[in-house]
C-alpha cells in the first residue's frame, strides 16, 4: 500500500500537519469562546506560520498573541491587525515597536515602572497597555497580592500620553503541571478569583474598569464557561502533543502534528531502530512515564491519507543532535525496514515547530513558517 | 563603562563567539593531532557556520565531519572537498549524495546490507565507506563483539564497485557522562583497544589494512597521544559549554561562545530576573548540581571587549518558549537593571548554534549560519 509518506516523498525529517484536525481544534476553541461571549486571541507561538494563521483568520479570529517583536512584525507582515506581544516589553527593541505601533494595534505587556516611563518617553503612536499579574506561576509578572504596587503602576501608566491601559492579563503556567481535569479546573478558578480581585481594587482605588486576559491551553480546554474573563490566549491547542494527551488535557485524535522521519538503522540485539531525526527536530523536551523512564515521542505508522493509531510499546527514547533511537517491542521491530518512514509525535509541538522552519499538510500542501528565515 | 553588548547594539538574544578563543581551541587540538601523526576531521555540527570552517581551513584543516546530508552540501557549497557525514547513510537522499559524489570526496558510513546494497546500486560515482562500529554507546553501528556479522558486511562492501572501504568508524558517546579526567582516559583506551581488535579481525580474516577514526571532544581533550587511531573528529571543543566546564572537560578561558540577553523584568520578592532568552535560543539541555537542582546556563557581565568571569550564586533557572528566569543572588541582582544585557553559558554550545542562525564576534564580525535558511 503507498502511504502519504510516499506521495509526500519524504526523504528527511519532515513536519506534518492534519490539517483537518487543527481546523477542527480551532472550531472547538473558537466555539467555547463564543459560547461565552469571550474573545479568542489564540498565541501564534505555537505554530509561527502565515499558513497556519489563515486557517484561524477562516474561523473569524481578527485579534492575536506573540511571543516576541519579531514575531509581531512578520505577522504584521501577514495582514494581522491587532497583535498582543505576552511578553514584558523589551525596550531595546523601541524601533521595531514604534513601525508596529504606527501600523497596527499594538498590546504590549508591562509589569515595571521602569519599563512604563522608557515606553512613555519613546513610544511615537498610542499601545494598549496590559498589566502583567503574576497569579502563582512565578515566571513574569507583579504577583497580584502586591495590591499597593499594582494601584501605583497603575496610575503611572495612566499619567502617561502614549499608553492606554486596557487590561491585566496573566498566565497560569503551572496548569501544565496538573495530570487531572480537576486540578486544571482548580488553577483556573484560582487564577480568575486573583484576577478579579485585581480588577477590584483598580476599579475601587482607580475607577477603572479593566478587561482580563488568561490562557494557557490546559486550563482553557478543560473549561466551557469563561464569562468571568474578557480574553483567553492559549496556544498549544492547535496541534497539542504527547505532554497534553499524557496528561489526559486532549485525545488522540486531537493530536494534529508529527514529524515523518526515515528508518536508517536497525540492531536486532537491543530491538532499537535508528531514525534520522533528533534533537534539533524534536528538540529535547521530553515526558517521564510513572514508570520514571522518559520519551520524546510516540510512533505510529502512515497510512494511505492519514497517520495510524499511536502504538503500544515502542518509543523514541533517545536523541542526540541529528540521531532519534527509538526502542520496539518484538512484533514492531519485526515489521519495520530500513528505509521506511516513521510518524513520530513531539512531546512539546511548539519548541519542534520552531526548529523545522517548514511543514506539509496530509493533503499535500508546502508551506514556509516564520522561522525559516530564522527570525528569533 | 560602554561594553561590547553597546558597541555591538544587542537588542534581543543574540549569539556571540569569542574568536580569539575559538582559534586557540582549534590550534590546541590541531596541534594534539599534528604531535600524534593523526588527522583531525573536526565536526562541523557545532557551528554549522561557513565563516568557522574558514577560521578551521587557516590552521590547515582539509577534511572535515557533517551529521547530516543537507550540512553536507552546504559545506561543499563553501569550498570543503573532503567531507564525511557521521550518520549511518540515508538511501532517502541518494539524489543528494549522488550531487556530493560526483563534486567532492564523499565519506558515508554504513552499518547494514540493506543500505550498502542501495549504495551499491543507486551511486553513480564512487565514495569511501566507513564501516560503523559500537564500542559501547549503543546508539549506531554493529557491535564490536559481532566479528562475523562484521566480517561478512566487509566482504560485501568489498564486491560493490562504487564503494571502496576505507575504514571503521565509531563515536564513544558515553564519555559524556563521564565526570572525571581518569574516565575518559579510561573509556578513550576501551575504545581504541576494541577498534583495534576490529582491525585486526579484519586484517586476518579478509587481508585489509582499513583506517581507524574515532572522535568525541570529552576523550579527545583528556588524550594526547593518538597513535593509535588514523583520525579522530571530534567538533564541540571549537566552543565548549557548561557541560563540558562542569564535567572538567575544559577550563573557563576555553568557553567561547554565549548569548547576550536582554534583562527585561526583576521580581525582587524572588530575586529572579527575567530575560529574553527562552528554550527556543538555549534549547532545553540541562547540567544537574550536586544538590540536585539543575540550571541551563551560567551567568557573567559584558566588559568592554570581552566578557567577565563566569558569576557564582546566579544562574539560568527556567526556560519557556521565550522567556528565561535568572535566580540571583542579593548581591548580584542589586546590581543588575531592566535594560541591562547579560552574557549567558548555554548548557551545550552546538543545539544553541542550531538554533541561532546567525552569530556575531567580540570584534564585530556579523555572520549567517546554516540554519539562518533552515537546511536541517
Amino acid at each position: 500500500m503507498l502511504t502519504f509518506a510516499d506521495s509526500l516523498t519524504i526523504t528527511k525529517p519532515t513536519m506534518i500537519v492534519d490539517k483537518s484536525k487543527a481546523i477542527k481544534n480551532i472550531r472547538w476553541m473558537k466555539n467555547k469562546a463564543d459560547n461565552s461571549g469571550v474573545r479568542l486571541r489564540p498565541h501564534f507561538k505555537t505554530h509561527q506560520s502565515a499558513e497556519i494563521g489563515e486557517w484561524f483568520r477562516e474561523e473569524g479570529i481578527k485579534e492575536i498573541t506573540v511571543s516576541s517583536t519579531d514575531m509581531a512584525l512578520y505577522f504584521a507582515q501577514h495582514g494581522w491587525k491587532d497583535i498582543t506581544i505576552a511578553f514584558p516589553a523589551n525596550v531595546h527593541e523601541i524601533d521595531h515597536l514604534n513601525t508596529l505601533a504606527e501600523t497596527i494595534k499594538l498590546n504590549l505587556v508591562v509589569d515595571s515602572l521602569e519599563t512604563a516611563l522608557v515606553l512613555g518617553r519613546k513610544l511615537k503612536a498610542g499601545v494598549n497597555i496590559w498589566l502583567k499579574i503574576d497569579i502563582g506561576y512565578h515566571r513574569a509578572g507583579i504577583f497580584y497580592t502586591e495590591m499597593k504596587k499594582i494601584a501605583d503602576l497603575s496610575q503611572e501608566i495612566l499619567n502617561l500620553e502614549k499608553l492606554n491601559l486596557k487590561g491585566i492579563l496573566t498566565h497560569a503556567g503551572h496548569a501544565y503541571q496538573e495530570s487531572t481535569h480537576e486540578g486544571r479546573v482548580r488553577v483556573y478558578d484560582e487564577s480568575v478569583e486573583r484576577m478579579r480581585a485585581v480588577h477590584a481594587l483598580l476599579a475601587e482605588k482607580l475607577g477603572l474598569n479593566l478587561e482580563i486576559s488568561v490562557g494557557d491551553t490546559p486550563c482553557t480546554s478543560a473549561i466551557t464557561d469563561f464569562e468571568a474573563v474578557d480574553e483567553i490566549r492559549p496556544g498549544n491547542f492547535v496541534f497539542f502533543d504527547i505532554m497534553q494527551l499524557e496528561r489526559g488535557v486532549c485525545t488522540e485524535d486531537q493530536v494534529a502534528m508529527a514529524l515523518a522521519c526515515p528508518v536508517v538503522a536497525k540492531y536486532s540485539a537491543r530491538n532499537e531502530i535508528l531514525i534520522h531525526g533528533g534533537a534539533v527536530h524534536f528538540s529535547k523536551e521530553k515526558v517521564t512515564g510513572a514508570d520514571g523512564s522518559a520519551h520524546y515521542g510516540a510512533v505510529a505508522f502512515p497510512w494511505q491519507h492519514e497517520w495510524g493509531k499511536i502504538l503500544k510499546g515502542i518509543e523514541l527514547r533517545s536523541l542526540s543532535q541529528d540521531h532519534g533511537l527509538i526502542r520496539a517491542a518484538p512484533e514492531h521491530f519485526s515489521k519495520i525496514a530500513i528505509g521506511d518512514i516513521l510518524i513520530v509525535f513531539p512531546v512539546h509541538s511548539c519548541l519542534t515547530a520552531n526548529l523545522m522552519g517548514e511543514f506539509r499538510t496530509l493533503e499535500g500542501g508546502h508551506h514556509e513558517m516564520m522561522t525559516k528565515h530564522a527570525h528569533r
